[in-house]
């Protein structure tokens, strides 16, 4: 990656999104983004960082998340510039989030910058692999594509959207040569169409990773999506006006939030974005050929663990809190400092923190998000 | 019951044992007998005494525990006299218990009492078939004979003993009519021994309820098992003249018990007095048409408790700690004020405690007790 490229590429984080099917690890004040759950050391927030950090000056990264988890979004990151963290009064998803982020470091460092959205609850692992596939996907986004990187397909997933690719960029893109055009997203297929993407070797798995030219992703809202364009374009001034460090900027800050914010539309950049850009073959996706995952639920933590025995027992915290009599398949969550004994349990989730425990079948993973739901209806705030 | 009857009748509660069946709710350090595991209001201890109390003078009524539970006893059991806590260095089993009980009581109260053993983790419903049955087999004990109660076996259960009924006592016995003589007693059989058992309609659960003339059992034990009824002699003679509360009473008995107490064999009652005067017809046996229960492992304490709901699961605890999701036929012990949270969990044994939890299928929870053996050789004493 030559410094020309690092000069006018930036990156955003969004750290939105409480990933409720980690319930009762993720909370909504402390979602799993904040948590190192898989052990490594690091949060998912931040291992999303030091990923980028390796290639990019701290000052071109943006996070973006909810206003209650700055404080720890600052505590986590210490060299992140603090007004590169940007607070959202209310969740409105990806779209809102990556044009704020954008807009903002557009109006500080110019608008012909390209701006790159990283989840900050993904797990990635093949750091070269990842800089190659973001390196060529900032060739296309520069050239003019919305650009985004597809994750070789290692299953038949029915919990990913998928990506059909199309013709080779080579010729046109000398840089990005394994770019290729977009022909269509699809949405998490069922079983049977899952099975049949991977068979064409035509599909990749969308991760959600977008690249793309700010002016020309504002050019794209205000035409498509106007109200979104001008109220961001609002706020951001305010934003950036605020950078002088003047005694009232954050209260210029919140009122113009305030303002704004709320009535802005709640749509992922996919569907805002993406697919209506796709349809005119103006998306371009590089393949990624590095572990991915999204970290969405148990099954998926399980995923991403060593086996803690031969018995293919997950454990995501120490080993030691936990004991084990003829039990297999298990993920087990020791993060209250508990004994946690599992006698004759098989393929369960059994999650123990200080104040709440889960236990479910593995099978049953995705519905935890049920299970926070009722939680909220019967009013147990406090454990959410 | 009349009162020449009570005069001559006493109670010993054996209250050892620690209930490893019901880890992590029964410790080492507080057994179960010590808990209120039904919810009821009372524990195990306090409703045995409760039981025997109705009828008895609290003098009459002695307890035999691990010196370790005798703070609690004594502030479960307020009324009892505190001479009549007696300690157990260690676990001596039945027999010694209920020999020392017998040996104090009849140094304090003449040789010709009757002695009733009854221990301190079962279950009782219906007082007054409890008291018709314990007035009647008091009447065979005064009689001469090792009198025990026999419960309805109401399922062919392969967790008691079985004691097998002969001939009706009524004329030889007219105020208890309904004793018979024992056959024998037979050990925990399997299924289908079990099924054969209930067929005959000749067969009763041993709940282990012995009542039996303490001159008479002294006599036995001098001729069987003279070592035991001199150790137990020499004892019980040291705790009688500590009863003048001289200074070094205390240290008496300490030093009486250290010496004798580890060198008394350790067996059960059963093994020890009953099997064998049932081969020369020495024992008789009532009717307990009362609901009986040993509270033995989670399975039974299901089978005692209300469902929580319609799915039939039984929560021992605050139920407002439990969310349940589909899920049928748990066993949920909220006990660490945590929310406990089961999504798709069916027919499991969730027991949450401030220091350890345990999950296991309810199938299984007899093996609950291999759990502790394996909590204990990794030297997890501190959750034992």
């Amino acid at each position: 990656m030559d410094d020309a490229m690092t000069d006018d590429w930036y990156a955003v984080i969004p750290a939105g999104g409480t990933g409720s099917r980690l319930w009762p690890i993720s909370r909504r004040n402390k979602p799993k983004f904040l948590y190192d759950i898989l052990g490594q050391g690091r949060t998912l927030l931040q291992s999303t960082y030091d990923r980028l950090a390796r290639r990019m000056d701290p000052d071109h990264i943006c996070v973006v998340t909810g206003w209650r988890h700055v404080d720890e979004v600052r505590r986590q990151l210490p060299q992140l510039p603090t007004r590169n963290i940007l607070a959202e009064p209310v969740q409105r998803d990806s779209t809102a989030a990556i044009a704020l982020a954008a807009a903002v470091m557009a109006k500080r460092h110019g608008k012909h910058i390209v701006i790159g959205s990283f989840a900050a609850d993904h797990v990635i692992r093949g750091m070269d692999a990842f800089d190659e596939a973001v390196e060529q996907a900032v060739v296309a986004a520069r050239a003019g594509y919305l650009a985004t990187i597809g994750i070789a397909a290692s299953r038949p997933s029915t919990a990913f959207g998928y990506i059909h690719e199309g013709n080779s960029l080579a010729d046109e893109l000398p840089a990005a040569s394994r770019a290729r055009k977009v022909l269509r997203f699809v949405e998490k297929p069922d079983a049977v169409t899952a099975q049949s993407y991977l068979s064409t070797g035509e599909y990749r798995w969308n991760a959600g990773m977008f690249m793309m030219r700010v002016d020309m992703l504002f050019d794209f809202l205000r035409s498509h999506k106007p109200q979104i364009a001008t109220a961001i374009e609002e706020i951001a001034d305010v934003i950036v006006q605020a950078d002088d460090g003047s005694q009232d900027a954050a209260a210029r800050i919140d009122e113009v939030m305030a303002r704004h914010w709320h009535g802005i539309e709640k749509i992922a950049f996919d569907y805002a974005v993406a697919e209506p850009l796709s349809l005119n073959g103006g998306v371009a996706v590089v393949p990624g050929d590095f572990g991915w995952d999204d970290v969405g639920d148990f099954n998926s933590v399980a995923a991403l663990l060593p086996s803690a025995n031969e018995r293919n027992v997950k454990i995501v915290g120490n080993e030691d809190d936990v004991v084990l009599l003829d039990s297999a398949g298990d993920v087990v969550v020791p993060a209250s400092g508990r004994t946690v004994a599992l006698l004759g349990v098989n393929d369960m989730v059994v999650a123990d923190t200080p104040d709440a425990l889960l236990v479910a079948p593995r099978a049953r993973s995705q519905e935890v998000k049920d299970m926070v739901k009722v939680l909220a209806q019967q009013g147990r705030g406090e454990v959410l």
